[in-house]
């Protein structure tokens, strides 16, 4: 394409030999002074979307993605998220918290983020979570973050936000899917601890996996000690997955992840 | 105990606040010319463990146990365990090889160890454990490992050796119990794979867990990858159960187990 | 010892051969109400101590090591400490912070953690540091971290702290030593970087090792990726040996720790 | 080009931004009947090599790699190399191992490899070194493993094959550089060993580094131990160098590698 005064500074790709699907990841910067986004989408459309039947997203990196950080009462992600925050090393804004608790204003007071108290009991939820969705709408949110957020998620918001709602699980998934899994992980012996982090799907614990870490544990470890351990491991996680989806280096398709470097 | 004339040279202890159960290993040396482990048994038997109901086992350092080996078609455990135990790595005696294929004959015979073909089909398994066992008792074997053996072991021999059959389970359990669990790890999309060496128990992959290990993948691994990457962490991790077990550093309890160092 | 109405709740040992040294950790809870810390340490002097020419130091577990934070113009370490510490994970108090820059005066006015800020050049290196001591002794500080403290402390702090001033050094220890090691990793192409907690000596990044951890790397990495990297595990083992050291167990001989579990 | 009736199958590319070096890693079939290797050679020298000053080497996927294997005494990579080999695992040949010491024939032996004794004293190195070199030509063998071969290889070796001898050093490097690394490591105290495959060049255990691994330790491990735990990372470690050297995946470039995958 004759398209552009422009040098391509990263290509990576991916072919998916089962399902014979290719993946590409692009970085270009373009140089001239008259270049418009608007008339590369367009020429790019016509002159190579169509003809191969790509599905494609162009992002400017000069435009920060918005993050909405959904919380309860654990507090580790949210601190290490916030501390990266604050130094700069995520490359995204944080227009507000959302949670069901009060617990935690305090740490988004001293951050300096507007903290919204929505609280879900069974009866509510559905109105609780049309007032999420408000707030993620109004202020333009591109993707959410569980952390540590100690809710199911309903249909309501997956659909608004499908494969941009990141989760961070306790557990090496698919192993201990659900409630307690620290609890199953003591009973059951294991000599290997994990979180995950995934994007939400319907089915619980089940969606595209990001990123995942364990650590080695032995018979000395109570629960409480499981727990400790797998706070560090959750929150290194979760913020990992996060710079991922941030920098728009992660791929979903047929609910796995492809992973750009 | 005014028992022996000895040393302790280990000892180390573990308590299970949940079911309030102690566990302890001892290794001493006797230096008594006239010392006899019969009435050294039957002094602590009376003095000890009638009195405070102790569970407890005693082994000679000197008397290696005699491990048998049961392998199928793949060859990678077994070079392994069979590298080590030329070495003079494995404190144990390998009197022979079981096998429902003839394939791995040849390396058997390489490294002098006797091979017994015994074929397994579904009309003839009752049949084809009970020679199994035989072997078993007549080499009065002490435990039994499973180096990549594609069969289900049952009853018969589980009854017979409980806590002493040793199995190498290609995933990080819980995860992927059953058949093809590299398959079932890349269809999952998981970002890292494990192995896992077990006691068997009637439950299938869901015995008291000795040693697990993982690694780390990506979406670039085809399931042959996988398959190739598990390979060594098969083979590390049944070596390291196999050592514990021979070494008797596992106590199990409530299939779970203690490991001590 | 007829000593105490008391339990042992937590017992372990390390013998080193090759010093012939006995080390032992051991917890235990005084039941008498009668029970007084200052005569059984006469009691324990006397009876054992003196004997056996025993080192050792008691400790009430309700009473919290102080611990000094010192830091320059990094913040990874800092967050994650003092995210720790708000959330009640760290069994310490945090008296004061000292820099010798104010660049991270506002996160420790968010955590409302006094500030020290102490200039340092060249010229007035002695007078600084005789400040920082009157500091920590005014506060009767138990132990100093150093949390990406870009300074190079003399003996005169580390006379008056021996085995109690904290560093995290950003490589694997004895490998790259000094400055700049992620430059230094870039420049040899190691495929794993690592960071190493260590009680500071005369000797630069000599001390005794507290705790290590590595992450794999690949030639992708830039430095700048080497150090975004190294960060995680900079503050993740810079806070598990603040663990280690403020729960009492570490023990330094001869220039290595032993790590109690 | 208009060269070739082929598919590209696998394409990879790193930019090395401080040496502004670019590197590319392609694989291709060529259907056409009347493709010939000679006269691509031809084509793609002058339509490319020449233009844009390329360095370049073209390799046929079904021609294996000869390796030519040097040992000493220690058997641990030996076996798993050898392990490898039999299961048609590595995608090489082996026409023979070369040793300095007789200990190891026996495992030659099983292997059907032949088995080459030359020792060397200090008087008679360069002799016995030009031995060696008549073999690796008579053999014309592409690269040399040194799988735990205890002698330094000098200059008259390393120009004839640059890039192309494979050691194993015994710890993470740059770390513990020369002999008995284990020893230095224990007495350093560290919390982790590692181990380092690397080609060789003149400087000592200073080469560019192809792969490295690491496993935890602790004050408990005496030397016996480290020794016990580093042989299995030796060996994975070695493996997988030689994997990666065999399937040409590896490039050299002022002493770093570029690792494709």
């Amino acid at each position: 394409m004759a398209l552009s005064n422009g040098n391509i500074v990263y290509i990576d790709q991916h072919v998916d030999r089962e399902q014979n699907i290719f993946f590409m990841r692009l970085e270009c910067e373009f140089i001239s002074d008259s270049f418009s986004v608007e008339s590369f989408k367009e020429l790019f459309q016509n002159a190579l979307v169509d003809k191969f039947d790509l599905k494609w997203r162009i992002y400017s990196a000069n435009k920060k993605p918005k993050m909405a950080l959904f919380v309860s009462k654990y507090d580790h992600c949210l601190y290490d998220i916030l501390g990266r925050y604050n130094s700069g090393e995520l490359n995204l804004e944080i227009p507000f918290i959302v949670s069901n608790h009060e617990d935690l204003k305090s740490i988004a007071d001293n951050f300096k983020i507007p903290f919204h108290y929505i609280p879900i009991v069974k009866e509510n939820k559905k109105e609780a979570e049309l007032k999420q969705l408000e707030l993620l709408e109004t202020h333009q949110i591109d993707f959410v973050v569980l952390a540590r957020y100690m809710q199911i998620v309903s249909h309501l918001l997956i659909n608004k936000y499908p494969n941009k709602i990141i989760n961070i699980h306790h557990s090496f998934l698919p192993a201990f899917v659900g409630a307690k899994p620290y609890h199953s992980a003591f009973k059951r012996g294991v000599k290997i601890i994990g979180a995950t982090s995934h994007y939400i799907t319907e089915e619980l614990d089940a969606g595209p996996i990001i990123e995942q870490n364990v650590a080695h544990v032995s018979h000395s470890y109570s629960i409480k000690d499981l727990i400790a351990k797998g706070r560090d491991l959750e929150k290194i996680v979760l913020s990992n997955a996060i710079k991922l989806h941030a920098n728009r280096k992660v791929m979903v398709f047929n609910n796995k992840t492809v992973i750009f470097s």
